[in-house]
């Protein structure tokens, strides 16, 4: 029986290490090229969050109340369901001492009441950046067509440092697209202008459906065989140039962009881990330029473990009168880790790296050892009492504690130190010099 | 206006970096000496939070439910309102799984539906740490006594350290008594054991009131002259062991404990900030031993930055057949970065130290110098597209980026860097070896 609310994971000790440790590098990534962290309260007014049908989340919302008797009746206040929505709101709040373009970046747990199942989580991490700016002063949204690709490059190499970290041999591929392709293909060259919401929903389940499903699809919106045909053509379309003649400003435009990214990606390194896809819908929400998503193969599945995309006046569904615009992405941390854990020997239960024996009979000098390698920056346990010495080691072993050192009591005069290596069972003699400020142990 | 809830504080990004460098101290500082990292969900289950009124918090919880119709009536659990009941739950359900005597840190925020006021917020960082061992296997707590000692001393480093990083002259100073010298005092020797709970409220109290008001408040409870002259030489004792002669096992108990921890305390360094105070207090609730707190001095009050304590039975109030105890403690870090806050020039505003200017002329070579910088760890931006030179500077002004990198055209072929030193105005030369792995800028 767990005390436990079911739905919200925990993660054990040994689970716990490799999660800080998978925060920590997307944390200090994010940073090293200027996405500064913020951080939102867990809580949001209700009109906030639901100023916009944002993806439907809304009916998956934690609402607040008092518990006590007397605040009762105040529910106007609930948990944030992404990190988007509150960014949006910091913008709001805050946009007279940022200043923009505003990069930054944000680790935050967030909440939906969703049905538990794999995968599928309560709680669980977000790693989003973003930069947003003030659309006022810039009249074309090209302009910062540089920062599309930093995003992808910068989310890549985080994925990258994460697996290289684990020693996972897993390549992540980047699928992008570009919404204005996709819109003037449908829009202007097929003129189904009024389907393309209908459409784009189909070609996003295209690959959990199979062609004849997909085809089927299509026909229930009164396509034509001719219309199929382009759209099947249009998804499976490998070179994206070929659509270079069509008439259409939007799509012109769309190719245009994605063209200046692409060459961007190509001078910060990366080219064949990107893969244009014009099949990449992610919904056609409040995203309204270039999309991508990051998938590893994963037990002959593909995972999205990353998303990224434009928006435009993104801060307009709170407060009609402002126009700010902006490019971000986000890092699945839970599916992440998920895939982390199983390819893995959690073996570390404790942040400890050494453990040092206690003995009554030289106690005095050891927790004089104690400090002098915690001023060494080591991390090391003290073992809290003169215990039998095979207890002292079973609590080493059990927690996974990668050193033991012993000072005899017959050593002490001469700081002699046995140092037991407690994964290959070897003990090294240190000599410890105590006069020097400076220890190497291993 | 603001669109925020009232009462969540949030930092601006010059501020929450400052946070961020906090945490990081606490965070690495807690782990060195064994504090394995964990985190709980922020919602527990309302039985878990109210089945034992934990300090009269309960009426303060914010309690869940869905705010779309489907889940409207779920209203069985609530966010936490600290970190040492999760913890207490977090080791009834993974005791299996986990090791003891369990040594953990747990940073994370609480929620309290609290009214509003300067240093009251509701919703706070709170950076416990907690030792907790099964009672079943130990008989004799005081067993265990050195980790109250490595508590004090890691809690005290740990502030040290903050003040260190941002260059405060400001000295913490513990406060520590023991409850069993309280205890036996007024409950054996003064044989008040029935009153014991008021009188320690009203000690607790002391500080805040005139000597006058103390007296007035304990003949209120039927108390003799003589009794309140010996409570009020107790409190104001400085040498606690004058109590020696005293005839109370738990007094003496309390004593010799008391003197085992100063011990250990003087061999880890630390004598002139410790300080017994007989006075202090706490709640008598489930704090059964030892129990410190640190205060330092800030505009003529003292402030409590820092407190812990013992515990008996801590998970036997969610479940009666277990017999956890243990030590542990917890930093304010609200608190603690107010008074930071106040004493420190708030400068950068960003994560970035160099920007790398935009010239088209120069565009290639700049992002291959980007990408050489980043590969050397350095937390640098590349300012995204081609401006004029004064509003790239501007921007740098504006977000506190100290460095400001060049590349002119004609200096290209060379690889001559103009790094600008945003704080002194000063233009240095720097020749890059675009063949050389390593790049020291500064």
């Amino acid at each position: 029986m767990s005390f436990k609310v079911s739905g919200f994971p925990e993660l054990l000790p040994e689970e716990k290490i490799i999660e800080e440790k998978i925060l920590n590098i997307i944390s200090e990534k994010y940073k090293q090229l200027g996405y500064t962290r913020i951080e939102t309260p867990a809580v949001e007014k209700n009109e906030v969050l639901t100023a916009k049908s944002w993806n439907d989340v809304s009916k998956e919302i934690f609402g607040l109340y008092g518990l006590a008797q007397w605040c009762k009746d105040t529910k106007s206040y609930s948990l944030h369901f992404d990190l988007t929505v509150p960014f949006a709101r910091y913008v709001l709040d805050h946009k007279n001492d940022i200043s923009f373009p505003f990069k930054r970046s944000q680790i935050q747990k967030v909440w939906r009441w969703e049905r538990a199942q794999k995968w599928r989580f309560r709680e669980f991490y977000q790693a989003d950046v973003d930069v947003i700016w003030d659309d006022r002063w810039n009249d074309n949204s090209s302009n910062y067509i540089f920062y599309d690709a930093e995003v992808i490059f910068l989310l890549l190499s985080t994925i990258e440092d994460i697996f290289k970290e684990f020693n996972l041999n897993k390549k992540a591929i980047v699928n992008i697209n570009h919404k204005k392709i996709i819109s003037g293909y449908i829009g202007d060259y097929l003129k189904l202008r009024d389907k393309l919401q209908k459409i784009a929903i189909i070609i996003d389940k295209k690959a959990k459906i199979t062609e004849d499903e997909f085809i089927q699809e299509l026909k229930n919106l009164n396509l034509t065989n001719e219309q199929i045909e382009k759209i099947l053509y249009f998804i499976n379309l490998e070179d994206f140039t070929k659509l270079e003649n069509i008439d259409s400003n939007e799509l012109q435009q769309g190719i245009q962009d994605l063209k200046i990214i692409l060459n961007y990606l190509e001078k910060l390194g990366l080219k064949e881990q990107i893969n244009v896809n014009l099949s990449i819908v992610r919904g056609l929400d409040y995203y309204t330029g270039i999309v991508f998503e990051t998938t590893i193969k994963w037990e002959e599945n593909l995972w999205t473990i990353s998303a990224w995309w434009r928006y435009e006046k993104l801060t307009s569904y709170i407060d009609s009168k402002t126009n700010f615009s902006g490019v971000g992405g986000s890092i699945g941390v839970s599916r992440l880790e998920t895939i982390i854990f199983e390819n893995i020997e959690l073996k570390q239960k404790t942040s400890s790296e050494y453990m040092l024996v206690n003995f009554a009979s030289t106690q005095d000098d050891i927790i004089k050892l104690y400090k002098k390698l915690l001023e060494n920056w080591l991390n090391v346990e003290f073992y809290p009492k003169d215990d039998k010495l095979w207890k002292q080691f079973k609590y080493a072993d059990k927690k996974g504690i990668k050193y033991v050192i012993i000072l005899w009591e017959d050593e002490k005069e001469k700081w002699i130190l046995q140092i037991k290596n407690m994964e290959t069972g070897k003990v090294e003699e240190y000599s410890l010099n105590m006069e020097d400020d400076r220890i190497l142990l291993a």
